[in-house]
């Protein structure tokens, strides 16, 4: 099986560079993180600046090759690094130090650096920040892995006196979360997050798996050993470092050498990894889009192109559900006594290329009742495969009808109307609008497959997607418009602040007069811990029919589906929360003539503009 | 005396709309407010949408001909209106009213309309703002005027039990600022604020005054009877309404008539304003440039124009304080028995065209001692005036020299060094880089005026300011670039969020080896009440020679001086604080070989992304 993990091996003052390089690839690991200064060399920033020693403070880059340096080592700062320490001289030679080494990492082309990341580190930001942002285009730009514990050693060493005041100043998080917030979410800026012996409860390790750590960095001081003395971790951490495996997180092995050899603590995280990773159809299925932003699909404007049929009709759960409810259907609309007499019409609305209508038939078989089949279908390139299908297999049990549902003149009047109109979000597809134009041909007493659908919301936490949104901006359209759309995206990185809630529910067939599908809720979610709000999560269930359901809402997803991903509904300015804060969302869907939108605004603990209004940014047309 | 207040008078039900108008404009009223909607036309927007009767709701715009209504006329919105009532009939309802009666206003031209503004106001705040943005460019387009009370009767009637909890809900500042937050503070969404029997303490009307607030509401019943039986408010409200006058906040009087005639208002209203209105030099040369943004001066880069020169020189207080600063100088630099012998050297570095050379001759000859003046100028433009002058005026005791003083090699050295080289922010115009080049001509026992100088910082809040950066987005720049620039404001329409506090200070001449004028300051503000943060104020003081100085930080101001406005540092996105937050914000002056700028962020209680890294938007070229 194919290696998975990349693995490092942190050299705290190696001697020689080759030698050190040497352990490390022996060992199979793929990297080792060395001084970018050489240790012994103490350097001089004191006096004028013509009296600075520059020539000799490290190695010479002709030591490896330019390919070694840009794949094989990961550069570290000198860890007495502080820019913003109280003393303006140290705080000074910090920034000098500092300018140095990182002008020699991006000269020998590092792939990474690590800096250690300290609890007051304003001006440490910003330096970074304007460093990272100083950088040509397309010269070699190193990552910034800043470097922290899990927990600081100063709560980790009084875990039974803690102040409450002193809590929020030694959570290492609240270090991270200043650093980003003055650095602007800057992507480049990303974490080395070192294992600490005693772990974090689990709400504050998703915290941490919502973060953009790159790396997790793995003291061999943890490791006990084995019977057979071979490394081994205590349970906690197993189960820790697989959540980050599963991120495609890197590891950094760092400490000394505390068993036979260096390489059994690479061996230990490569079989963590095999045994931690399960077949699961859904993360093979999106393999490659986790966290990637895609555009929700317009049905009703664009027609569908073949290879998008293809890839949902292959969910193997999805229509295994549809079938059981147009089961217990057909079996409400005929008696037993009537099997052979009574024939009921059931229409397929959108019925693409005909997996629902199938499903009908094998319903209606298993059922043993009669049934008579429309599949109504308004892209004529999906007619072409409808119409194939029929003649050679469906026979007249289906008519083919090549027509928009909502202009449809029906012959006759269906007992039972089948749909799959339902997008990531429920009604963002309009599957409202276009069902309550096809019902005029379903009987008074008819079904509607599906009959009710809710949409759900939840707020969440996500550095990464909050960059990908930002990158998202288009050259000739307003800074904001990319933070007022709607993306489907795969979540991976990123955590949820609260629990999702109900937000809009639509009936089928809708019997309000006058009908009116725009909505207006106000939803309120209790916050699980100190976080910042970079958007909301959409999802939604649907009862198909009776108790047959199928849902994306992570606590009821329906297991093994993967034809929807949920949605993301950003905010331009990221907020700050508190655990216990009650956040406030106001979410409207907006109905006009031509087009449908969302609009939406945060209120509480602090408010945010209201984001697409008018639908300027995003909509849906009719 | 030429009337002054613009003054309007609120007619809550009148019969006939050209009577109402004639009463108001018979009592000398600028305005009348009026319905919109007719009194006795009760709307039916029930059922179906075809059976709105849209015709018959308000009075043709026959009535009054356009521009009446365009300049008379303010109107009124239906006062039942409420878009957030829990009942989602009467909440669109209420949206149909809305819309219908801001149509039909938008119809007349009227220049404004009165909405009243309730507790939930976040479904509204979206309507309007939507509404406001939807409004095409070269329309009528009205402000709205969000009418509410300073005290809401909930607190006015509970003075004595009051919970705190319920204390923000009904604090009708709050009303406001998740209104504005929700309608992104769209600048043209504004306050009408209703005068209460009881008013807030000081600090709470001083952040109304910071509020757009473009109409001040007054009840008649809070005027009582003097002895002639005229109208006259108790002492506390006139002094509430001159704060709002030096504003220039439109009056709007409401109520019953309930003294002989409505004109009485009027006239009270008219005679507090002239009462209250004092002569004061900075206020008339500010007038007209009131929250007006203007880019602050580069003068080592550009050579500044006659006419600044000219505005600059007319200054009343800063050239005497100069000359004062120049006389103890002089005295010290030359004791009582060498009067007659002695010659000290004065230079008088970036002279312009002359006003402090004139300043140290007269300075000398109240002294009685003898001086002999160099008078480094670099602006060419500037030397032919110096040069006239001491041809026809100065004689040989002033010498001209057209050079930078950074590269002039002086023939001697000398005893007194004087500059005005100082801006709004005390260092922005790059004063201490060229003092440190000028000092190389100054005796070790030299002296400097100014002698010191310190910048000052403070939070503010302002909408208006706000407003003002945002629109001053460039075409072809991020939109983050004007708020990254600093701007020199005649303050009015703000709100001091904290005391300022003093935050770089520079001293000359200046014997640090090496010098270095690259600062790095965190400040903490407690801050005086709810608010929101829109920036910071920037202010200096100076100290020109032992107990000389001037000043423009509002605790120490110097009297009559119209010299220097403050500075503005606005943040991108607005913060919300509390009473007693700490505010903590960094700031950093950074200088590289060619250019000087700020970078500033705010950490606590919230955090932003630091600004203006690397000078991007903003820097003073050296």
């Amino acid at each position: 099986m194919a290696k998975r993990v990349s693995c490092g091996l942190d050299f705290v003052s190696p001697a020689d560079i080759t030698n050190a390089l040497q352990i490390a690839t022996e060992s199979k690991y793929d990297f080792a993180a060395l001084p970018i200064a050489h240790p012994r060399h103490k350097r001089d920033f004191s006096g004028n600046s013509q009296a600075r020693r520059l020539t000799a403070f490290t190695r010479a880059d002709l030591i490896l090759n330019s390919s070694d340096w840009s794949t094989l080592i990961v550069g570290k700062i000198s860890p007495h690094v502080d820019l913003d320490h109280e003393d303006k001289l140290l705080r000074q030679e910090s920034e000098k130090v500092l300018e140095q080494e990182l002008s020699f990492a991006g000269h020998l082309g590092l792939p990474a650096v690590l800096v250690p990341l300290r609890k007051n580190n304003t001006n440490f930001a910003r330096f970074l920040h304007n460093k990272v942002l100083s950088s040509p285009l397309n010269q070699a730009r190193y990552h910034v892995w800043l470097h922290l514990p899990m927990i600081s050693p100063k709560i980790e060493a009084s875990q039974f006196e803690r102040d409450v005041d002193e809590e929020e100043v030694d959570d290492t998080w609240h270090w991270w979360n200043n650093f980003r917030i003055t650095a602007n979410f800057e992507k480049k800026l990303s974490l080395a997050l070192e294992l600490t012996a005693d772990l974090p409860d689990a709400e504050d390790i998703d915290r941490w798996l919502g973060e953009p750590i790159k790396c997790l960095v793995v003291p061999t001081h943890l490791f006990m050993t084995n019977k057979k003395g071979f490394p081994v971790l205590p349970k906690s951490h197993q189960v820790a470092i697989r959540q980050f495996l599963r991120q495609k997180t890197q590891i950094l092995i760092t400490g000394a050498q505390r068993h036979q050899h260096y390489k059994h603590y690479q061996q230990y995280i490569e079989h963590l990894w095999q045994v931690g990773y399960e077949s699961d159809p859904v993360m093979q299925f999106a393999q490659g889009y986790e966290d990637f932003l895609q555009f929700p699909l317009q049905p009703l404007m664009d027609n569908l192109e073949s290879q998008t049929y293809e890839v949902f009709e292959k969910d193997p759960v999805k229509y295994t559900e549809y079938q059981r409810a147009m089961y217990l259907a057909i079996l409400d609309k005929v008696p037993l006594e009537e099997k052979d007499t009574k024939v009921i019409t059931l229409m397929v609305v959108g019925a693409g290329r005909g997996p629902l209508v199938r499903a009908a038939l094998t319903a209606a078989e298993k059922a043993d009742r009669r049934i008579r089949v429309y599949a109504v279908e308004k892209n004529p390139n999906a007619i072409v495969t409808l119409q194939c299908l029929a003649d050679e297999e469906w026979g007249d049990r289906v008519t083919i009808v090549s027509c928009d549902m909502r202009d449809w003149d029906a012959p006759e009047k269906a007992d039972i109307l089948v749909s799959e109109l339902l997008g990531s979000f429920g009604d963002n597809e309009l599957s409202p609008e276009c069902l309550d134009g096809a019902q005029k041909f379903l009987k008074d007493d008819g079904i509607s497959i599906p009959s009710s659908y809710t949409s759900f919301l939840g707020p969440i936490q996500s550095s990464k997607l909050f960059n990908e949104v930002r990158s998202c901006r288009e050259r000739d359209k307003p800074y904001f418009t990319s933070f007022e759309m709607s993306y489907v995206v795969h979540f991976r990185n990123r955590t949820e602040l609260a629990d999702p809630q109900a937000l809009f529910t639509f009936t089928h067939p809708n019997r309000e007069m006058p009908i009116d599908n725009s909505r207006y809720e106000v939803r309120h979610f209790p916050i699980k811990c100190d976080s910042m709000l970079h958007g909301f999560a959409g999802y939604f269930e649907t009862v198909l029919y009776k108790d047959v359901m199928l849902s994306i809402n992570p606590a009821t997803h329906s297991p093994g589906m993967f034809s929807w991903f949920p949605v993301l509904f950003p905010i331009q300015n990221p907020i700050s929360l508190k655990k216990g804060d009650v956040l406030e969302i106001h979410f409207w869907r907006c109905v006009n003539r031509t087009h449908v939108w969302y609009e939406w605004c945060v209120t509480k603990p602090l408010g945010s503009a209201i984001h697409n209004p008018l639908g300027r940014s995003h909509n849906i047309g009719l």
